[in-house]
């Protein structure tokens, strides 16, 4: 049993880590820290905790309780975790950061960038883990199988549709149930800031391609689809192109590449650390549609599954929900 | 043509009224005001109106520009206006305010509570119009044609189902969509501050018995249900009552009493000043479901139907609109 | 490891029950049997179940391969049971019905009804259990511990709020997205089917008060919200009530009594078999919040937790998933 | 005063045009037609249409009531128009068809295609017009400015996200509440029968590069957003591209081509005939997106804009809905 501690826990991404830490059978919930919520009882803010009297832990709380060998999932807000991470490290623990702190190669340090399909070995001896954003891992599943083919792609689109959770729990106008219902919003058409971790790690799976991304909030809770399309000057067979989704994926438990008359559903992933891929090939395009939850894959999910490869374990532990009938 | 300032027309009740003032016949909307916007384009904010670069007029203007005869419509937070209206009476013009700074007797001063249905003669003359709430509006519709049988009835529960957009514009936790969304909250279990409005105008209509309200937010913009339930120790026949509801609101042109096998319907309501109403006597129970729009007749529209009334002019003028389809 | 089989699989409640057995640790899924998805990919239908490629048996596979000691859930619609039941038996298993065949005593014949806080030790024993309806157990939850009181409740007034999966899978224009989308639909006005469901189990809890019953459809997916007022000549002491729920759910997992100024959530319940209640005294009135989920506690849910009992396993066995964070 | 008929008037299409026509002062309403709602009150089906008794009427009242030069706007189902259409124009009358029985070149025969910022003065004259269905209107409306440029377009890539109401009122589960609430659908993954009207449209523009369209349903009742990606070899300048856009839409009154910090809000068009346009160029990509409702601009609204036109009043006329604040 190992020891791991949650700071900034009442957000979207940190609750839904406790909810997979509450029932994961080799950690133990030492802290449950909230700096909006502290002294608050959980039963307030987590619908999951609703069955007894704990309270979230003043700030400060993990830091201070900190064991060598134990684990800190830091969810607070950018910046936070550079402060934070080289405590956490300087103590013997180990740490997960949520955040955008670490992700791009100028501010990362040793941190070790945690999108587990492609850097599994990497994490499993990482002291700090960038966990990757939303948009650039349901982008990256979808992209990165295609970089034995990449010299030949003249350019890429990326049309990517996430539910509104993805803007954090922070009360803002904008994530108003009134302003976000029965609407679509684009943003960002001026630049989005998850357009350089994107690039950075298509440029790192060796695709250079120029690519053009368009996020858009969609009035659901959990859930992103990205369809990314990427422009051949004359695209390879199709056949190669599945077998390299396929190899890719091969021994990846949580990513499912559909039959290509299926189409992949935000609803088929939701609230699990699953993701669906459709692959085709259209003309000179190769169309590749990628659903996971936001806040799943997209996230904690994501999280708890570095955090199983940091400790050895296997990678489905604590993340075998099943998703949702309806 | 008369002269009408919008004062917080960047809430949700005071963008309604923009809204309506913007196709009124009778009125120019010489002030559009705000104190969050301040200065910003209209198009930003209010979704009917991206066809211009008007801008939201600076805190003051309104004052600063009114002349004797003007209309202002308060829309600000509870507190605005009992330091504005004074100086808008002052200067020799009317004022409608949507909060519930004058609505409680012990308050209002000259103020004459907005309730058309049942005040529409002393509204006609009034300085200040204290609007209801929405609330109110609904529970009123509903029970004060009861008022001829007001001796019998023992106790009163009224259960009322809200829109969120009844919450206001500022952010708040409990607002976001992902709050909201695939809930159903009830709220103010140990009193809520419509209470004292409600039993006011209660009292006012000859109706003693005790009261109990439980509000509700359900997931959607824009609509108000109450189930108000009327217990009688024996209940009058169904023929008086329906004959009090046709008297009740014979005249009244917004107010349709369905035929009972009829279900009243948010949607059939939503986005005008209509109110449905459908009554029947179960047993020793007298059961009123009120349907209104909470930011139509139960806000804005409301406030612009006492306007017309103000300023002798039809009661439908620019209320007009239909119920969309779906 | 006994053999369970599920007849009427691709409904809303049979599809959550399949969700629910997919996990049970005692019970093998023998057979998945619909009539209109026959021969289909379970995926195209269950968002739980996309990682193989098993698919719908034909009508008839459950009662032709079944065996002595086998559970059937019975989920199809009304009156098939009545036809299928009986052959179960005869077979030597057990089958819960989770349709209203045999929920009333004049149709009951030798089945239990379900209502597992209540009827626990009978269940234990049943070869057939009648599963409630969803509005009966949210209604039961929260007016049976008032038995004691029974004799002093002049009227009972139950408001009554249900997701849109209650009006089943089968497709019908009300039930479309359009439809129930920003909308809240009362029905039923003139009276309602659960209606003698419910009175017969408040009779059979000593509780012979008239009541009147209103749903109302609102717009989410899985959540029932009940409000039930009882009016009292003049109510008992607080103490007393509170003391009166704490015996009655004392020994049961899934009922959670909060504390008076907490109030219930659908959010809390939602894809759990778990139950809120909130009691207050005010004036002469005792009102009770529950919420469940319509699909958990109000269908499948409590056929699982029937289920364990029926086979003496522990009652939560299966019924452990946490609510969903948001 | 015209006359005019709307037959398949209960589908959302059908009904949203009904809605349009009540207020339009050049109109009287003369037949409501449905096959399924026949003989039912309007007041069962429209929200807009709650306060008197009228009735939908009988399936051939239209036809059988018809006089030399009224309107008859057809919105029933695929196929029903190539049987009404011929007989309408042989009494001398004019229709538009809402379906797509005349869209394309090889059924279309006399008919004119309503596309009206395009063929206007076609329209002016025409007896049949074949208004366009929802998606190639929101992609016409992109694509068709950047015909001066087609010759270096060197693939088209559309991505369309549509609320609901486009699958129609028909019950069919794919539609239901319970399925499109909190998912995001991508569908037609292998063809769709839109792409052939849209292919048809952008050859006759001159746009004659391949093209992908992928068409997403999203957790809404109305809306459209389209974002139509033009990849080039080399882009034109931005300069260029605005003012090919501007030149389009000069004289057009319900397209808004936006600022380019502006995004398009599928709010802002709702319940309008109104269009958004955002276009800009990033790198080799020139971006559009596209807002419209697609029951407004996108079927009944286009359709009331082609009978303004067909009867020589001006194109607003019974078009001057506001957006709904919220």
């Amino acid at each position: 049993m190992n020891r791991v501690h949650v700071i900034g826990a009442a957000g979207y991404a940190g609750a839904e880590t406790v909810r997979l830490l509450r029932r994961h059978p080799h950690f133990s919930l030492e802290t449950i820290e909230s700096n909006s919520g502290a002294g608050e009882p959980l039963a307030d803010t987590f619908a999951f905790w609703r069955d007894d009297d704990r309270r979230f832990d003043e700030p400060g709380t993990g830091l201070a309780t900190l064991q060598p060998g134990d684990a800190v999932i830091l969810a607070g807000r950018s910046g936070e975790a550079r402060e934070t991470a080289p405590k956490v490290l300087a103590a013997g623990a180990r740490a997960i950061d949520l955040s955008d702190d670490f992700r791009l190669a100028e501010h990362a340090g040793a941190a070790v960038y945690g999108f587990t399909e492609r850097y599994r070995a990497a994490i499993a001896h990482a002291q700090l883990v960038a966990n990757p954003g939303c948009y650039p891992t349901s982008t990256l599943l979808a992209l990165t199988p295609l970089a034995p083919f990449a010299g030949e792609i003249v350019q890429i689109v990326i049309d990517a549709k996430s539910g509104i959770t993805g803007a954090g729990r922070n009360p803002a106008t904008a994530s108003l149930f009134a302003e976000v219902d029965e609407n679509v919003r684009p943003y960002g058409l001026q630049g989005h800031r998850h357009e350089r971790e994107i690039g950075q790690e298509l440029a790192a799976a060796g695709i250079a391609a120029p690519f053009l991304f368009t996020p858009h909030v969609v009035p659901l809770r959990r859930g992103m689809l990205t369809d990314a399309y990427a422009i051949f000057a004359s695209a390879p067979p199709a056949d190669a192109i599945h077998a390299a989704f396929r190899r890719a994926y091969g021994g990846s438990p949580f990513v499912r590449v559909l039959p290509e008359e299926r189409a992949p559903s935000m609803a088929a992933v939701a609230y699990t650390n699953d993701a669906e891929l459709n692959v085709s090939v259209k003309g000179n395009v190769v169309r590749v549609l990628s659903a996971i939850d936001n806040l799943g894959k997209g996230a904690a999910g994501q999280a708890i599954q570095n955090l199983n490869v940091m400790y050895g374990l296997p990678e489905e532990t604590a993340l075998d929900d099943l998703a949702i009938a309806r």
